[in-house]
C-alpha cells in the first residue's frame, strides 16, 4: 500500500475536482501528488492555464478534507489513485476516470472480470427474481456482479452474486460513511465483508440525485458489459448502457411483456442494438466466457436419416417414407426442422429438395 | 374474367405440378394454357426435357380434375392465374409462384397493402388478445391482415382484422373446400363474405402436415412485413419468417416473458435481426406507411430551458438553478433527460458540459 502522506494529498487534490487532462499534466509534470501541492504559483503555471492555478491556490474545505482524512484512518477504509496498481485498469481506458476512488472490501475486485447488473428502483417482482439468478449464475462461474446498491434490481442483483462463489461489486453515488438507501445498511455491510463498496464521491457526500447518473459511468466502465434487467423508458439505467455503448462494453437487456411500462426500457435498448438475452449463458457466449452451445438446428441437419435419404435430387414424403421406413408424421416432423434449418425448401407437387448454401 | 375453358386448362395444367421454370417455358412458348394441353409430345420436346414431356404425357388424376372443374362452377368460386391481371403481383416477385391460386371472396384483396400476422396454435390468452389488438390497429388504417386460419394466433388475427375497416385474407394450406380446422368454420364463411380465403392446393386436398410449410411462403410473400406474435422454437411461424426474410420482407416479432416458451421463438427472431415491435404503430412506421414521432428524447432537447441556461460552457446545478429559476430537483430531472439524449455529460466537480454531435 502506499504512505499516507501520499493517500492524503491524492484525497486534497481530488478534493479540488480538477478537470481531468490538467490534472493528469499535473501528474506528469511534477511526478506525485504531494509535489503537485508542495509547488508554487509559478510552477503550476508553466504547466496549466491560469484558470486551473486560480482552482489550485484557492483554500480547500478545511472540514472536507479533515472529514475525508478522518474516514481514510479507521481500519478498511482505503483509497487507491491513478497511479495505484489497485486502481482499476478498466477505468483507465475512459476519458474521464476519477482520479481517487474510495472504497472498502476486497481490493482484488477492482481488477476482475466484472459484468454490471442494473435497473428499476421500483421493480417488478419478477425483474427482481430475474436479477438475482442471473447475478448468482454469473457468480457461479466466478464472475463479480457490479451494482448501484439501490433498492429493486441492484439490490437483488447483489444478494444474487452473493449466493455464489464469484463476487459482487458496489458502486454508489454519495461518500462511503452514507449509506443510501437506509433499507440496504445489511446488504452493504455483507458486501463490505465478502465483496467491495466504491465510490469516487469523498465521505460525507450526502445522496444527491445528480450524482447517480455521474457514477453509472463508473458501473459500466467497470464491467465487459451491462445487463438491464427490468427498465423504464426514461431512467438512469438507460444512462448507464448509453455509458456502455459509448465505452465500447456490450449492452444486454431482458425482453418482457409489452404491457409492461418497465420492459420499454429494454425495448428500446433491444431496437437499438443491445443483445437480447434469456439466460445468463447468453451473456456468457457473448462476451467469448463459454463456449456457443451447439444449436438444435445444427443437431437435427447433422443426424438427420431423412436428409440422408433425400439427398441431392427432389423427392416427395412417399419417397421418404419408403426410403427411411419411417412413418408420414415422422417425416413430416423431419422435414419441418430441415425447412427450419434452411436445410431443405418444398417443390410444387408436394416434392422437396436439398438446399446448399 | 377469363374463359372457363382457359381457367379449367390453367386448372388441369396446375393439377400435374410441373417445375416453375418448365411451366414458364412452355407458357412462353405455346402462349396460353389450352394451347399447351393441345401441343404433341414433338412440339413439347422442342422446349423442355424429356421428364417434362413424359409428365405432360402422363394421364391426369381424372376425379382430381373434376373435383376442380366441379368446384369452379359454383357461384363465388375462383381461380387467378399467372397471366390474370388479378394475380397478386408480390407473388409475381417469387422464385416459386404457385401457377394458380384458388380463392373465394373479394378479388382485391390479392392486390392490397398488407401485413402477415402468425404464430402459435396453442397461444397463450395474452398473444391472443394482442393479435386480435394489432390486427385492428392494422385494420383501422386500411391495411389487409394475412393469416393462416389455424387455431390460436391466426384465428385472432382474423377476427381482429374484421373489427376494422380494413379486411382479412385467409391463405390456408387445403382445399377451399376442406375448411380446417372445423373450429373456425363460422370464421371462414366470415371471411369469405368479408375478406378472401386463398388456396394454392386443389379443392379435395385434405390436411396434410407437409402441405403447411409450403403454405407458409405464400402468407409472407403476399405481404410486405410478417409479425410474429407467440412462437415456440420450432414452429411454422418461424419457417414463416424465414421466408419473410428471404424474400425481402420485414419481420416484426413481439417479445415476452423470458419464462415463456412461446415467447422463444419471437426472441430468436429478434436476435437474428427482426424488428422488435411493442405497438401496430411500430410497424406502420417501420413500413413508411406512418409518420415517425418525434421522440421524447428530440422534444425535451428541443424544449428545454435547462440547455439553454447551460449554454456551451460547463456548469454546475447551482448555476443552473440560478441561471433557470427552476428548484434543483427540475434542474437534475432535466439533466437526466438531457444526459440520456446524449445531449450533456457530467463533468468531475459536479459540473455539467453540452455536447456536440
Amino acid at each position: 500500500m502506499i504512505s499516507d502522506a501520499h493517500r492524503q494529498a491524492w484525497a486534497a487534490l481530488a478534493l479540488r475536482a480538477l478537470p481531468t487532462p490538467a490534472l493528469a499534466a499535473l501528474l506528469r509534470a511534477f511526478g506525485e501528488p504531494q509535489a503537485i501541492i508542495a509547488a508554487t504559483r509559478a510552477q503550476w503555471s508553466a504547466v496549466v492555464p491560469d484558470a486551473i492555478v486560480a482552482q489550485l491556490s484557492a483554500p480547500v474545505a478545511a472540514d472536507a478534507l479533515a472529514r475525508t482524512n478522518e474516514w481514510l484512518a479507521q481500519p478498511g477504509h482505503e483509497l487507491v489513485a491513478w497511479d495505484d496498481p489497485l486502481y482499476p485498469k478498466a477505468l483507465l481506458e475512459l476519458p474521464y476516470p476519477p482520479p481517487v476512488l474510495y472504497f472498502v472490501g476486497r481490493a482484488e475486485l477492482l481488477n476482475t472480470a466484472a459484468i454490471a447488473i442494473v435497473g428499476s428502483r421500483s421493480a417488478t417482482a419478477q425483474g427482481k427474481d430475474n436479477a438475482r439468478a442471473f447475478a448468482r449464475a454469473l457468480s457461479e462461474v466466478g464472475l463479480t456482479v457490479v451494482s448501484g446498491l439501490a433498492l429493486g434490481i441492484d439490490g437483488a442483483a447483489h444478494e444474487g452474486a452473493l449466493e455464489g462463489p464469484g463476487s459482487t461489486l458496489a458502486v454508489v453515488g454519495t461518500g462511503l460513511d452514507r449509506v443510501y438507501p437506509a433499507r440496504h445498511r445489511a446488504l452493504a455491510h455483507a458486501i463490505a465483508e465478502r465483496g467491495a463498496l466504491v465510490s469516487e464521491f469523498p465521505p460525507g457526500t450526502p445522496p444527491r440525485e445528480w450524482n447517480f447518473p455521474r457514477r453509472n459511468r463508473l458501473l459500466s466502465g467497470l464491467s465487459r458489459g451491462v445487463l438491464v434487467v427490468e427498465a423504464a423508458l426514461r431512467s438512469g439505467s438507460l444512462i448507464t448502457a448509453r455509458y456502455a455503448g459509448e465505452q465500447g462494453r456490450e449492452v444486454f437487456a431482458i425482453p418482457g411483456s409489452i404491457h409492461s411500462p418497465l420492459s420499454k426500457g429494454c425495448h428500446k435498448l433491444i431496437r437499438e442494438g443491445a443483445k437480447l438475452v434469456e439466460t445468463a449463458q447468453d451473456i456468457l457466449e457473448e462476451l467469448g466466457l463459454a463456449p456457443a452451445r451447439a444449436s438444435a438446428e445444427e443437431a437435427s441437419t447433422r443426424e438427420s436419416p431423412v436428409l440422408e435419404a433425400l439427398g441431392d435430387d427432389p423427392a416427395d414424403v412417399d419417397t421418404l417414407m419408403a426410403r427411411t421406413g419411417l412413418p408420414a408424421d415422422a417425416v413430416a416432423v423431419a422435414l419441418l426442422e430441415l425447412e427450419l434449418a434452411g436445410t431443405v425448401a418444398p417443390l410444387p407437387g408436394g416434392r422437396w429438395q436439398r438446399r446448399h448454401a
